[in-house]
Parts: structure tokens; C-alpha cells; sequence
């Protein structure tokens, strides 16, 4: 068990790509709850794509990381000592407490978490597939998407955290699936253990026109984690009355200027306007009213075999940094986990 | 009275900019109802910038007009000669009978309009303002834009059919209205006549800046019928859960290529996601449903004084080419009507 409390820092707001320098680990004492609060250790870190958007001052649906402040993040953790009258010591809890080893909490956006029974899913899931990346496909896919049986669903960022449950539910309500991955061995995984009706690697040259033949009926739905190369080759293949939920652009998360011309704004148009397209931002935040419907199915998926799961997991809180930076050039395969102290369920 | 029959055919489809030997002019005869038919005699024409649309082969939500075959247009005129059960000679009815001085139909898709007591509006503004225009203005602004009083609602081509009567339905509703028109006449009116709040001229070297300075509240609606310049200046200004009907995109619809770079593509995207954007393309086709609905309020609202338009006239069918070369420029001013024959009504 940790006898400090490591903490990883905002250094400084990154300019492109984040470097390490970018961040700073920073060793401080086990804080000690006051009344009404909980001192939770962190078991698992949920490292996501969206952190790097809280790294830049920029206006956007959530208050920026301060410089100096610990970066923010979704944990699973137990409950060390507790002064809160909802919480006792041991509880297993899902909750934003950040990169640190230790962190209080009033116990607001905290939630318990069952132990888990022989079989089912290790607590980690609660930061993916039975987490926010699950709501998050779960509730930008059926609220947006509107899949109905029989349409193309297209699903950007198909093996990660996100993409490969968007697509999965699409199989359960009908629809033919393509995805799109990085690499072959991501698209024969999205194929083969996942089962979606085609995976496409978005490095291969003619990757537009292995698209278009995976997509013969057109796109109905795309759903968008990642903008940039993908996005211009879903662009001509909409049908009429399609609909694009925008969950990340993962893509230009580091642009620091817009790339070269041409401008393809105008291509985007035409298609929004000749197809009747909806296009619709959201985050995972407008539906957690949605959270209990979607984990007692999810559940139940997991236990029927039609919802799988990949982590990519990291040993240790000080690797967060080299692996979010991995992570925005989709080096990882799978959700990924980072491991910061033992798992009391394992 | 026209003797013969004066078609005009799109001759050939434009490459950019329309031309005038994109059209042809040929003279038949007067054609003969046969049961279950009417034969119109076009009164006013209506021309407007999807046409431009219509002349391309490219996929869209309608079929393009032939080569060889008769412009498509919305018209109003007198019924000739009825063999058709609902409708008897002398009817001033509303079609898409084209450009041309005569027409058959057998009725689907005309509709009759009263003729106008004193003090009415003329039967031209079944072309405008209580017609396609104001329907798509209406049904776009309300079904997509969902206006709320105090809400900042931005207009392009605010002093056009469409534009004009988005930005007053928009004060009735409550918004905060800003224009965006070209040159200073037609902001003018808008703000002096329409009773816009302000309205900006795109032409204007620091454009951009006037925009901003104008919604000082950052921007909840923006009524799309440009694209180009007004649409770059806008992205930047949304606010949190801003909606965009896409109505047209006259900017673009002469454009061969994509224009040169930066691409502002990503720009958009950002934007949609930050902000929780919806985008969504429309067709009034969608919306006929509420055409009566439309209609009862439309006529209350001119009788009211709060709903005013404006014609752009002008005479002679053999006009209609280069009146919409113009139209596609931003020439007229107001909603555009060729006179084709005399209206018994005046």
C-alpha cells in the first residue's frame, strides 16, 4: 500500500502533443477526512481521451485543469476511513478523485460498487464497459443515433473504450456495423471477437474506398470519436435523414493550427443539407439520469456473451502520464486502466 | 395574353456560375387539358436558390431537372381550361407548374388561393411570404431553431424570402435578432423595416468583428442559408445547446472546387462538441403538414404589422435566366417574382 500520497500535476498547459514535461509528480502526505468526508485509496485510473481537452484553457462544456492542480479523472477505490454516514471503510467506489494514490471526498458523484461474484467482471469495468465510456456509447447511441434495425451504423475508434460498445449495441438492435480501427490487428479483433460486419484500418491507402465498399447501403449513422481522415471519407456516403452523434475528435485533439487546404467545411455542408443530416455534440454528463436502465442492461449483456470487453492495463500511477500521451496516438488497445494499488477483489 | 407557349429548358447544366446559354428559350403551342387536367396560365413566377441545385446531376433530395426538360419553379396562376372536377376556370391556384406560360396538371401538389379582398396582400406572396418561403422560414425556425424569448438568434441573408421572415418570426418569439445582409441598404431595412436588432454587412472588412460585437450573449440559433464567410464568423460565437437549421448554402452553390485552405473543418467539429451543437439540415417537403397552421398565422401576423416583406419584380418570363444568375449574386432585394402574364386580380 502506498505510505505517501503521490499526486500527478498539471505543470503546464501543452502546446500539440503533451510531453512528460507537461506534467509533475508531487509527494504529500495521506489526507486524513474530516467529518462528513471520505479518504478513498485508489485501486484503478481510467486514463480517456477527453483529459486532453481539461489540459487547455479553451472554452468547452468543463472548467479546465488549473495549472498546479492534480489532473482529473474517474477512479475505482476503497474506502479507507470513512466520517460519512453513506459510506464504511472497504466499500469498493466509483468516483472522480483524480491521479493521486489517495483523495477526500463529500461523497457527491461517489457511487458504491457491488464486490464482485465468481464470474462476473472485475471492478475495473466500472471505469469502461459498465462505466462512463459505456453510458457514454450507450446514451450517445440510442439518443442521437436512433438505430433501427437494418441501417448502416459506421463507428469511428472501433476497438477503444468508447467505439466498441457503440457497435455492439448496434448489432443487438439490427444493424449492419462497420468499424473503423488502427492497424490489423485491431480490425481483425473488432471482426472476429467482437462481431462486428466489417472493420476498416483507417492507415491503409486506399482506406476511402475500402469504406465505401463495406458501406454498400450508405451510412445511416456515424458515430464520431475521432474527425480528421475518417470523418472526410463518411462524409459522401450518408443516406437521407442520417444522424452523427459527435462524442470526440480525438484526431485533433493536438492540432494546434488548422491543417492545410483544402477547406472541406463546404463538402460537410452540402452533405448536412442534401441528406437532411443531424449532427449533435453531447457528452455523457446530459444523461446520467439514463445510468441505472443502462447497467442493468449492459449487464445482462456481458452475462449473454453479446457485450465484450478489452482493458489495456498499466502497472503503476506514474506511467499515467507516458500513457495518456500513448493513448492520444491510439497505442493502446482496449480501455485503458492504470493499476495504482492492490485490488482487495482479485 | 401570350398566344404560344414560352418554355424555358435548362439547355445544358452550368459548370460554376450559371450562364445564359445554360438556357434555352423554344415557343410551342398553347396545350390542351384532357380529362382530368387543368391548363394554368402562369401569372407570377417564383425564382429561388436551390434552382441553382436543381441544374446539377449531382445526388441530392430531389431529382435534377433534366437536360432538355422545362426549368422547375413554383408559380401561381389562373386555371384556363379545367377538365378536372376540383378545380373550375378562372381559380387562381399555387403549383410548381415551371417556367413556362402554360401548363398541365392533374392537380396533385395546386393548391387554390382566395382571391384578395381589399387591403390582402397580392397573390404573388403565395410565392414568398405566405408561401415555400415563409413555410420553410417558419417550419425550419421552429421545428429546429426551437426559439425561446431572450435567446440570440442570427440570420443569413436576412433581407432575403427566407431570411426576412426567420428574423420576425424570431421577434415574435422573443429572440434577440442580428442580421447578416449585403450592403448597407438591405441592413437598412432589415433593422429600420424588419425590426431586426441589429444587422451586420458581410461585405464589411472587419465583419467578423461586427458579428461578435453584435451578440454580446454569444449566439443560441443560427439560420443557415449561406455558408462561406457568415458561417466561419458565426462557429466561434455558439453557445451551450445552440441549434442550426441548415436551409441553404447560396455561398457555395456556384463553387467547382473546394476552396483553398486552411481547412476549417476541424473548426466546426470543435465547435459542435464543445458546445453541444445540433446541426440539421431541412427541406420544407418535410414540414407541408404544417402548411395551414403556417398560413392562419403568417396572414394574422401581416395583418398585425408584424410580419412585412418585400418583392423584387421583375417583367417578362424571358428574364427568369438572368434574374437567377443575379438572385445566386445577391442582386435583388427582396423576394424575386417575374411577372409572366397579367394578374386579374390587381
Amino acid at each position: 500500500m502506498p505510505t505517501k500520497n503521490r499526486q500527478i500535476l498539471l505543470a503546464r498547459r501543452p502546446t500539440g502533443e503533451p510531453v512528460a514535461g507537461d506534467f509533475d509528480l508531487v509527494t504529500t502526505a495521506i489526507p486524513d477526512p474530516a467529518d462528513g468526508e471520505i479518504s478513498v485509496r485508489t485501486i484503478y485510473l481510467s486514463l480517456d481521451p477527453y483529459m486532453r481537452g481539461r489540459m487547455n484553457a479553451e472554452r468547452s462544456y468543463a472548467d479546465p485543469v488549473e495549472v498546479g492542480a492534480v489532473m482529473e479523472g474517474g477512479t475505482v477505490g476503497v474506502v479507507e476511513a470513512s466520517r460519512h454516514p453513506g459510506f464504511a471503510d472497504g466499500d469498493i467506489v466509483v468516483g472522480r478523485t483524480g491521479w493521486q494514490d489517495y483523495a477526500l471526498s463529500n461523497g457527491d458523484g461517489v457511487r458504491k460498487v457491488a464486490p464482485p461474484d465468481p464470474g462476473d467482471p472485475p471492478i475495473s469495468t466500472a471505469l469502461g464497459v459498465l462505466g462512463m465510456p459505456g453510458l457514454t456509447a450507450y446514451t450517445g447511441l440510442l439518443n442521437i443515433g436512433k438505430p433501427q434495425a437494418g441501417e448502416t451504423l459506421v463507428v469511428a475508434a472501433a476497438s477503444g473504450a468508447v467505439g466498441s460498445v457503440v457497435g455492439q449495441i448496434g448489432k443487438i438492435k439490427g444493424c449492419r456495423v462497420v468499424g473503423v480501427a488502427g492497424g490489423p490487428d485491431k480490425c481483425r479483433y473488432v471482426v472476429d471477437e467482437l462481431g462486428f460486419d466489417a472493420c476498416i484500418d483507417h492507415r491503409a491507402a486506399d482506406f476511402e474506398d475500402q469504406l465505401a465498399a463495406a458501406c454498400p447501403d450508405r451510412i445511416d449513422i456515424y458515430f464520431e470519436n475521432v474527425a480528421g481522415r475518417v470523418l472526410e471519407a463518411v462524409i459522401p456516403l450518408f443516406n437521407f435523414f442520417a444522424r452523427m452523434p459527435v462524442c470526440g475528435l480525438i484526431a485533433q485533439y493536438n492540432m494546434t493550427d488548422l491543417p492545410d487546404g483544402p477547406n472541406k467545411l463546404p463538402m460537410l455542408m452540402r452533405a448536412v443539407l442534401t441528406n437532411r443530416l443531424t449532427m449533435r455534440g453531447f457528452i455523457v454528463r446530459e444523461f446520467w439520469a439514463q445510468q441505472d436502465e443502462f447497467l442493468r442492461e449492459a449487464s445482462q449483456w456481458i452475462k449473454d456473451g453479446k457485450l465484450k470487453y478489452k482493458e489495456y492495463r498499466v502497472a503503476g500511477l506514474e506511467r499515467a502520464p507516458e500513457t495518456l500521451i500513448g493513448l492520444l496516438k491510439g497505442e493502446n488497445f482496449g480501455k485503458v486502466v492504470v493499476e495504482v494499488s492492490p485490488d482487495p477483489t482479485r
